[in-house]
């Protein structure tokens, strides 16, 4: 991996990047009044774009709408709304989102700058299962064109409007020595969650690049930070990640470099996902060593990361290494239990298989816990985030519908 | 499936069949001085036996030890522990379990049945990574012994001494029409978990059966009743199932008949861990219909099953019918995701991928949920047992080690 040369900010998002404006605003589909829908607009010159989707079968109309519009590989305007995933609705729903797109691309064309529904990205989050009101969403398209604001303001705002049990919004900025930007900003509290819990992200950058290039660095950052956070392994009907170039730095970037900026803005705002992780008591990193191939590594590490036991285990703050052991001997991978070492926070509580003196005394009371698993018989690794299982996540998914 | 002759009874367990004592006691291994040492003894005239034990490949010395007792497919007597897996031990921990089946043979010789170490299989359930207390252990096997007793009383004692997170004792007995009989007793709150909640289950017989019989019996009961039970994905380092053969009813069963009544007899204890499981608050089915074939339906029914936000869901009564196909959407399967209808308890919520009229107040306040997925696309049908994800399972598994 290539280092960041640059400096990583967290007050900046969407239109840190020259060309991009963006707004936030309450359109009324949320009954609690709160802003639900934003807009990033790409002023180009260029309109490179690409896009990565949730794996789950059960795909929102918006990401069927999405991933068709990505294969041509340009982005003029991505939409956004909470307070409704717009997931197993139909056709119905799918016309929804395409008229969507439509208002988007008229408001833009009549603001003045031409546009098609082909070049708008659409993407929601909120209860699966019921219609949008479009007769608030579609009016409130036509005015937050109206609102897009270039500076930083408008990138906040939109940060804000894709909200739904987040506490906090979450922005980022890389600005790379070399004159060119990547800004971004995601939702979600859980990982990959369905229904409330979706995980929406948009990232832009000045940098020229084509929409190729665009697709392998984003594909690359996001197999190494999204899909390493796995709070509950729930994967939403509703998770996008796109990725918009405006090429306004005129600055063609270094692959690598490019590559390595994206990563780090896509790493950073998964730590920040994870941070707000629905009921999450802990902040949890399982690093598993030694493996025979880094995708062993994952497994094993997301094996750990998904076992309730565990996560009940270290939201008591309890060393239960015996646990970790075991969700281990689960993972569907060759290993050999006698040779396996797991170290808490530093420290080593099992070797060979066996627990060590003083294993249960390892203090876990704090937020942060580093989880290391040296399986022995490789050189393979990764490291999954995860959150514990605490009392907070069972209220927060089962007091109401979400 | 053969259909069950014969009655199933939940007063009588291990001691049912003819030819078999048990007993229970408090040996001292666990600190609050409950009970926590039984024995089953097979008084004979045959010695038949088979077993199945956990895929988790980390394992615990008693099953390391039991595996290889099983190849000789014959077993004179079982001695069980609670208070302490003896899992993650390394090669210590190991000769403690061989240590207990020589002790147990050297009693069960001094009491007049000379008996071999090979011929006693050993079972512990407690939390992993301590050594046993063989100080404590050692006598107790020997006073257990002269405590045997025939009748139902025996098998009761054991029963209540392999209870560890367990509210109530499981026991069982199918008494065949033909005059042969089948007994058994079962621990296990949660299922498949590791440390406390380790499944422990010994079925006995009278009927003469061989030991390629019982296996065969065995491993097919087991795949659709313990292996279909799945409260938190979770496999302990110790589960086992056991089944021996007195034949002192001097009957040879017809083999359809004989593994009909293994079948209830694992059913009905499944059904009872179930229902004991660690915080439970509601008894889940999930039954998924349709599939391309009976493995793809267990696929399906187990990825429903585990997943925390569908388990939330209906700890909350609420008919979250997005979770669930959410969920679908994410097993490794083929499936139309438009093709789908879901039902709670009898009601369709969900019909071709979308939500129907009143799915959202579809009354779920029973501890009964029955959990129907028609995948419309084969025949293959299965059904997972399971519970919901409550307060009192974060609090059990997070509140002290175990």
């Amino acid at each position: 991996m290539h280092t960041l040369d640059g400096s990583v900010v967290r007050d900046q998002g969407v239109t840190a990047p020259l060309g991009f404006r963006a707004a936030g605003m309450a359109a009324g589909i949320k009954a609690s009044g709160r802003p639900d829908l934003a807009l990033v607009f790409n002023e180009g010159p260029d309109y490179t774009a690409a896009g990565v989707f949730t794996r789950n079968k059960v795909k929102a109309a918006p990401v069927q709408w999405s991933q068709q519009v990505l294969t041509t590989g340009r982005l003029r305007a991505v939409v956004l709304n909470s307070g409704g995933a717009n997931a197993c609705t139909g056709p119905d729903g799918f016309g929804d989102t395409h008229a969507t797109a439509e208002a988007v691309a008229s408001a833009l064309s009549n603001w003045g700058t031409e546009t098609g529904a082909i070049e708008v990205a659409v993407c929601s989050t909120g209860l699966i299962g019921d219609r949008l009101p479009m007769d608030k969403l579609l009016p409130g398209v036509t005015a937050i064109v109206r609102d897009m604001a270039g500076g930083l303001s408008g990138g906040t705002d939109a940060a804000h409007a894709i909200m739904t049990t987040d506490t906090v919004p979450k922005q980022v900025a890389v600005h790379h020595t070399a004159g060119w930007n990547v800004g971004g900003m995601a939702k979600g509290a859980g990982m990959l969650a369905p229904s409330l819990a979706t995980m929406l992200v948009v990232i832009t950058t000045d940098a020229k690049v084509d929409a190729a290039a665009l697709d392998s660095a984003l594909r690359a950052a996001t197999a190494r930070t999204f899909d390493r956070l796995d709070v509950d392994g729930s994967c939403s009907t509703n998770d996008t990640v796109l990725l918009l170039s405006s090429g306004a730095s005129d600055i063609e970037p270094d692959a690598d470099a490019f590559a390595a900026a994206v990563f780090a803005a896509c790493d950073d705002l998964a730590e920040q996902l994870m941070a707000d992780a629905e009921g999450a008591t802990k902040r949890i990193l399982v690093t598993v060593t030694g493996a025979h191939s880094d995708d062993d590594a994952v497994t094993v590490a997301r094996t750990v990361a998904r076992d309730s036991l565990v996560k009940t285990a270290l939201f008591g703050s309890d060393p239960n290494w015996g646990r970790v052991l075991a969700a281990v001997g689960m993972a569907p991978v060759e290993l050999d239990p006698d040779a396996i070492t797991i170290d808490f926070n530093g420290h080593v509580v099992s070797r060979n298989g066996c627990g060590v003196a003083g294993a249960r005394e390892v203090d876990l009371s704090g937020t942060d816990i580093v989880v290391t698993v040296d399986l022995a018989v490789g050189s393979g690794r990764a490291t999954i985030r995860t959150t514990d299982l605490s009392h907070g996540y069972v209220e927060e998914n089962s007091a109401y519908s979400s």
